[in-house]
């Protein structure tokens, strides 16, 4: 739940490094921070707070260098706490290094303890300190063979931009579990967590990071290594990228996010057969794709019965237990004189807890709606993700110990449908291979730690 | 391009204010402010900046007092001053009044000079000044026979909420240019520009504040008196609120506005007739409704074809020359798997200047669009507004000066057609009468100043 | 408890204007402002806080213009508004008006009322509004006549400095209360409250303005005027500038503040004649001139005993009921070492309610000091000011309810003592004649106002 | 050149901490912190700025914890950077550790490219992370043992408080160079840079912390251990720290600075013999006492000549080339009345670059002075500090490369004379022995690094 951008290039990056944070800032809203390579020094800012705040003009005229990473962090519960913002920046063997980090790893608190019982001293409370360490420890100067060495260690997922002494490096995890793409501009390198960075520069996708692949730009080039040749397990594409995270506009892995948000709402009418309700009403922002893929498919029209307030960010006054529902009402206010007496379908993309499914039927119920029927475009999230999305214990999964039905009169719906797994597959149209272990609980990667570490 | 509420109550209003201000957000960005009556004080707080960033939650509650009013203001060339902010303040013969205004006189810096020739001195420069030493003028205790004299002097379009000595007044000029909503919560009365503000305090809306009515509530009661029983012209509600500015689930003089714009969609679909395309893509987010009606009645798919950046607001560092196109695409990035190759038809609410149709055009075709088609759910702005929405002098609307023809070429699309002022007309189902000045030129009230003051 | 700066060039003033302002400081830590003549509008910035911390490199480098005033204004009670922060700046007749206000009128309610009366506004909470609301009446182009008209009505204590279309203006009232110094560096004019604004500049300081005097600085020279000839009052400087307010380095009226300061504690010894102590302990920072003038007189040693934190500035939390005691010793700490078992002299500049004398003689008691006995350089104060110094209401003024009994029980020092007003006066050498209405009772002008303005 | 407190209590201690931290503010102004121990967890808040700027009231009381410490840091060249604020926090072999540093180590560097080799990843630039490493590798459990064998490898002057587990530690380096004082209030324990910070909390001073001693206070005693039995080297007590540093109020290893102070002017003025003056001028705020001590001595009257602005701190904006002679004034303005034509003994704590005496003499030229006789309460700064103080590289010391007649010329006084070594230890009054290797090259630990290490 966060994203990296690393760019290599022959002027100052930092004030692209500032663009292509903005356009992921969806990725995290929490922190970020940059980190630009100078001469032999790195120079970096990071702090809490949105990319817009964080950076002002003379701020980003003082970053010099031509080789940097950046970092947005999404707001974890427990860990938000300025040690955390990232990218981190330290010194081993007289070399600089920095790195940031997105994905979770499943083994960092046992590495962790191995590293403390060696007397290691951590300062942050996150998977990429451990990963920094490990690194650290092996690398001496070559920087393929000490990242090698560390991702037999390190297990889960990452996707990381690094910045050694006068090169640029990516990697990605060997199932490839949390996206990384790579862009060129003229012979500029760009690396992030999604397309967007690169197209708002005006740079061209090259090509996904593959799993396992370690990519390193020096002297103007890049070059491609793997961690092993042995091990070269299918991709594991987090499906819920597509579902939820990522934005409209990403293409991860060949695919493209709407289109696949379009066919999951066309495949849950298809399965739905007549309906008989007078429109479809998205829950904004990310339930719009599936449900005009259900309006597509079913003939129904595709009505906005929620309007979202464009300015309800991070400020916000903490409200009273009385005040809650005005708070989710300025979030999204019923849109009474589209959906007063009428049978909807409400299209919402996931869902987690339910607790938000049950406040947005209330206050429809309330605008005077006369059926809901909520179907959700991805099918019920069961188990809890270890590789960096940020799904609650499964205790707290509502489809991990209700039923169907259970479900429907928590939640206060009509009736309740979700995409079931073939369906989300089907409309994957095997573009590529996913992880999909929130929905059957079918983990590539076997959980090694008991607590949970700081993801990112 | 401003908003107001007022709210009586008989207990603190502050935090209510507060959230009814966040939900008028999009009326004004740039300063926001609330005024409370504590006995015979008045507490104020007003500042630039958005609501949740003025106002801290210690603030809040040190703003005492059961009757308030709340302004959030537009950022309007040359007037971007904390003096600006409003309510407005002061206090005549031992009174003091508080005033919030959304609006434009035409005829306030003749009033303004007339004042000053008498030896007024004026602090800030806004038409709400200008009223609020009229009012003072008059005022020796009877509100509603100073109102009746002031309105007697003022000329154009404005929504006032005043607040008294122990009394909130809200007063909507008679023609009703600009909206104004009253509602119930309990015991508590409610004005606001726009009826979300009620709807999420969970207050019912009772009606629209009748163009030419002052309704005074005191004593827990509210009373209507009307500027004149002769002077009644016809009700000339603002259309343009409902084409572009007003939030999709604001009902203004019994016109909804999401509904409006889907008819406006519908009618310019029929009016093409039969188009050869494969898509119909919104311009984010005003552009939606319309889309979806004109995808309702073509027949053809809606598909979001740009992506909005949700975080683009107040704080991004100004992009020098070369990197204007950065920021433009970090606003609108084009979704570029979805439109290559595609002949689209690009639905925006309206077309002022021609600027950004034409940017967004430039960058949909370099992602691969074959064709663009834009079609407009208004009639081309061919006039400007003297009634308080900010379009620019007549020379820079692109369609005062430049046929269909030059349109298309200027923009750069490959055909454009407005909605003609019939079918918006059409679109509106007589639910009112409205001014239409910006299409006709049919100006309701004679501008009479020459210079502009800054409107609200 | 205000100060003014005015500044006349052929070059931008903002830069010069924000030195003289943070040379000023003392005078005003609440908020500060300035404006500047740009042409034939007016530039200004006003806000809550420090000079060091309103105005920033940037904003200043914006706010161009070659003649400029600028105020600091001081923390009264009740009227801590940003509204209230100064210069204010107003239009009337489309003539521009910036005015900056160091002092308080006797009649600013019964104006205020008058004008009220008439229909004005007022929309702050100061004598300053007033003043510009009045000169604003009479002010059709002649400025010199304006302030003639303009000093018949307010009545009372005011140094001000105005700027008008092309013309800086400098005005003293008749009693000359307040201090307004003029000054030269090349061609450029500049007035100041204290002369340490215009020695920052590396300017030369050419008189005090005189009492009843305007000076109009047109076209590049500088013009006198009197008030009246006929209404030549004596000279009231206020001599609680020299005891408290102004800076060491003051000269006001050709006496100097420290020397004055240094006389005083000399007169004061040898009215004590012998005194069994060990050591004279200033109350830092106002008490050292005092203290080495007693100490000069008497023989003894003067010791720091009381050691201030220089930290100790506006943003401070605010001590619980039980902390109060340390938040008093944070600012002033005993220097136990240097007093623990002596017999000290402690000097004050003045005492006005006597709570703080009391907490500082417990905390040197705790400290181990022996006898302290309390030496007040200046006479008891008895009567409030109405000319602008910040004194509490009379009931709150110790010494006005107190024998020196009563008084020497009541703060807990051994002896206490005053210098008297014969001394006093004694140390201004008849440089110039005083206001010491505050000690004697004999207001040079009537307060005719019941309740308080905000002064300046 | 930095402070540290550490508190041990049986209820919350931010709030202390805070007080204390606020009465250490001259230590060290660039940035500052505090972590407290609740339960398993440490919580801080480290920040750039102020102790008043940095924590809210709001964030104190969420500061949870009855064991803590805190931290001021000076703003030292090239590492002014949020990474270098303290206290450090991190956690090694599931035990938490958190510690504040001020000293400086002469072998830092090399132990960290020792711990570098070994794999350790630096992420700040000081000194105290690389204590910590070198504690943390050694830390299982036993504080003690652990500290004895982290002090056989860092060399240099350090004074430390460290928090662990249920404890909290204060370590002094074998020499004493840096202060470090104990005190108690009831129960509580409360260690010190000085001991200001204790009286403002009302507790009672107990003792200097020994060189080489470790007091660890756990389950609510005190108990002393010392590095080594055989290692007890001479107190070396930082000489510079009573003549500059510490504030007046500061006993440190018995020696109370004011008196030493008043006393160093006394014996300068005894060596001086008579002078033709006219008077004694401190530079202020430190030059007071010794202008005291040898006006005392001397017979001549000490007065104010130069008037400081209180309000010049960190904010304050960059002066150009032109207007840097404006920024010494607003900082120090001479009082002209006072030096006209005066003959004056300036007196200043002591001379390190040279600079800011030749600008304050140049300005007392200008303000009249007739003759200005330099006199330093401490002999020629001749060689740079290894062991915290940040005097400049030797180059840059004006007495380490040019005689008296020279700095006298260079500097532009008439006459310049220093305290000599033997003057200023008999001013010691043998209360301790020194470290004065900045005065005699007499170093009593080696420097082993050739590069510099961030200080603290």
């Amino acid at each position: 739940m966060c994203g990296v951008i690393g760019i290599y290039s022959d002027k100052d990056v930092a004030k692209e490094l500032y663009y292509s944070l903005y356009s992921i800032q969806h990725r995290g809203q929490e922190s970020c921070g940059m980190a630009v390579l100078d001469g032999d020094d790195i120079n970096y800012k990071r702090d809490m707070g949105l990319v817009g705040d964080v950076f002002k003009e003379d701020e980003l005229s003082q970053l010099k260098g031509n080789i940097g990473i950046g970092h947005v962090r999404y707001s974890t519960a427990g860990g938000s706490h300025s040690a955390n913002c990232q990218p981190l920046v330290g010194s081993c063997r007289r070399r600089k290094l920095a790195i940031a980090h997105n994905g979770n790893l499943v083994n960092a608190n046992y590495l962790r303890e191995m590293l403390e019982e060696d007397g290691y001293m951590f300062q942050a409370n996150s998977d990429t300190e451990v990963i920094l360490y490990i690194l650290a420890r092996y690398y001496k100067g070559d920087m393929v063979e000490s990242l090698k060495l560390t991702m037999d260690q390190i297990k889960g997922a990452y996707a990381l931009v690094i910045m050694g002494e006068d090169e640029l490096v990516a990697v990605r995890d060997p199932h490839g579990f949390r996206p990384l793409v790579m862009g060129k501009k003229g012979d500029e390198y760009i690396f992030a967590s999604e397309n967007c960075a690169i197209d708002i520069l005006g740079g061209e996708v090259i090509r996904d990071v593959e799993p396992g692949e370690i990519i390193i730009v020096k002297d103007g080039k890049a070059k491609s290594y793997f961690y092993s040749e042995n091990y070269r397990p299918l991709k594991k594409s987090c499906i819920f990228e597509h579902i939820y995270f990522a934005r409209n506009d990403a293409t991860i892995d060949n695919l493209n996010a709407y289109e696949f948000r379009i066919r999951c709402g066309e495949i849950l009418a298809n399965a739905d057969g007549d309906i008989n309700a007078d429109m479809v009403v998205p829950v904004p922002d990310s339930g719009w794709a599936g449900a005009i893929g259900y309006a597509n498919a079913s003939g129904l029209k595709v009505s906005e019965g929620l309007v979202k307030n464009r300015y309800v960010g991070r400020t916000f006054i903490k409200p009273t237990q009385e005040e809650r529902e005005i708070a989710v009402k300025i979030k999204l206010n019923p849109l009474a004189s589209v959906i007063k007496g009428k049978s909807i379908v409400l299209v919402d993309d996931s869902v987690v807890r339910g607790t938000t499914s049950k406040r947005i039927i209330k206050s429809l119920r309330e605008a005077g709606a006369k059926e809901i029927h909520l179907r959700v475009t991805s099918p019920p999230v069961q188990y809890s993700c270890y590789y960096g999305i940020d799904t609650p214990n499964r205790s707290k999964l509502i489809a991990s110990n209700h039923s169907i039905e259970e479900m429907t009169k928590h939640i206060g719906c009509d009736s309740l449908r979700f995409l079931d797994i073939e369906g989300m597959l089907k409309a994957t149209e095997n573009k590529a291979t996913f992880c999909k272990a929130c929905f059957d609980g079918e983990y590539p990667v076997k959980k090694i730690d008991k607590e949970e570490q700081g993801s990112c």
